[in-house]
């Protein structure tokens, strides 16, 4: 049995190109005591990725050149060796790119597919889910009728936040690129507005749409939105880091928020996180927003493209922002 | 009798020089019922007068053109039609630049000479000693065992927010210019190192004073100074933003920290504070560094410069960097 797996090839400067992977097909191996096989299905693909591929010390060792590409995966047990993990198993872990992984069954998790569709379990009741979950409650500190502004709303972690925020009762503003995802994000999943940061002039359509400031801003953007949002902030606001994908391809030095005095005038805050800091409780956020779903308050979209040989093209979409929801490979 | 004042002339563009300001020689006037004539011994010069030049919506409003400059002052009562503040009393307020100043008392308090000098009382138990006080203790969240960056340590904010660390149980690192400032860190307050930053590599010299990284940075600078402090946090970090002084004169955008996501990485915070919002503390706080200060704990030094005609020359200290400690302009 083969095993089509995408390799580091070479660490990207700027935009990844097709020449930063390898593709190559490896025998499957065979599992030994305690370990399990599984098939991958779906291969997640996230912005954080792109920070990986960096040879810098950051929250998690990067990509080594010659390995295969990490990426959280979901899948089913079609060998095992382990204690706690059977055949025919559905289980979601870091999986890689590839079609097949072996491992000791550490840092995997069970799955229910009768619960809901593979693909969401890595999507809104995975990685991306539990980042909208724990960084708009926790490290935001959302409050009922908090003014909550996301940038890259429309995206896996972005449009989850939005939608927890009303949740709890809060106005939400979402900031997207295109007017399609805009409109997804107001007549869908229920924000009171989006603002198109291709089709605009930013800094009018934030003051326009969020007249008397912005109590929360969770970002996942960075760059000119971050430095323009600052400027918009209520007394004892919090700005949620989650990410810049707007940076992570950055040839120059990342753009500084100039304007993050207003934290000062404000008495804001501005901090980050890592999801897996509340791993112990990724169980009760499952249950939390596996109910929200199931009350149809929650809604979960994916975009799913076909194919491991597609990984470059697809992964591409990140940065170009052409896709709507969680990304997605499919791999068997 | 004759009140000689400072009265803005014109907004500054980048630095403040002469013209900036204009001298003026009043009446003093006749005090009415409920107001005081309190006779000005010590004004206050602080970075932060420099944001009050500019025509900008910030946390207090902007002087205006024409009218008397706003600082902190001690002095005598020496008239009074008020039942609370009575003629001998020694008290403190927003007298402005200027000899003599007519008030309803609000926001005034008294101070007691007998246990302090005057001068004590517009520093160390005054507006930044209070910002030093409540910023790494509140904001700061300081921890016993934590080390703490902070900048412009030499300053009349940051020598007490060391010094209040190195209390709490902290290894103090300080930031200064010049190898006299430094010298009087480590030598009299007691700072475990100090670092001149204008004769070193800065980068290298925070690596070798912090090889362990840093809990808490109190910054007082911006600049160059934050965004390289942001490389060396430890997770968890805690960055106060109670100034950037390096930025006040820019005639340009503000430099922004482009090292922000080292907030992500170590799941730190940044976060801003204007001391009045704890005033309702003040006295408690007062009472705490009172006792440092007679048990020889706490030192205060203040710099003290003669002559309201002076006052230009002596505010430019505080850019220049050509002062250590407290700025105290005498006017009596």
């Amino acid at each position: 049995m083969q095993n089509k797996q995408v390799i580091l090839a070479k660490r990207p400067f700027g935009l990844p190109d097709a020449d930063t992977w390898s593709h190559q097909t490896s025998p499957v191996g065979i599992i030994e005591d305690g370990q399990m096989l599984v098939r991958h299905h779906y291969i997640s693909l996230d912005p954080a990725m792109r920070g990986w591929l960096n040879d810098v010390r950051s929250y998690i060792p990067p990509v080594q050149v010659g390995d295969v590409m990490r990426a959280g995966s979901v899948g089913e047990i079609i060998d095992s060796k382990h204690d706690k993990f059977k055949v025919g198993d559905f289980v979601s872990g870091w999986g890689g790119v590839q079609q097949y992984s072996i491992s000791d069954g550490k840092d995997w998790y069970k799955v229910d597919p009768s619960l809901a569709p593979l693909t969401t379990y890595i999507g809104t009741l995975g990685m991306p889910g539990m980042t909208a979950y724990f960084g708009i409650l926790e490290v935001g500190k959302l409050k009922e009728g908090d003014i909550v502004l996301v940038s890259g709303a429309a995206g896996a972690v972005g449009s989850v936040v939005g939608q927890i925020a009303k949740i709890k009762g809060c106005t939400v503003i979402g900031i997207a690129g295109g007017a399609e995802k805009c409109a997804y994000l107001t007549d869908k999943l229920g924000f009171d507005a989006a603002i198109d940061y291709k089709n605009n002039d930013f800094k009018m359509a934030l003051k326009t749409a969020c007249p008397k400031g912005i109590d929360v801003f969770f970002d996942n953007v960075g760059g000119d939105i971050l430095n323009i949002a600052l400027t918009r902030l209520r007394m004892n606001a919090r700005i949620v880091i989650c990410g810049a994908i707007s940076q992570y391809n950055n040839t120059t030095e990342v753009k500084g928020p100039s304007n993050y005095l207003s934290l000062l005038v404000n008495r804001a805050s501005m901090q980050g996180m890592v999801v897996f800091d509340y791993a112990k409780d990724y169980q009760k956020a499952a249950m939390d927003m596996g109910t929200w779903m199931a009350e149809g308050k929650l809604l979960a979209k994916e975009d799913v493209y076909e194919g491991i040989e597609n990984f470059h093209d697809t992964f591409m979409r990140l940065f170009s922002g052409k896709k709507l929801g969680k990304l997605i490979l499919k791999v068997i």
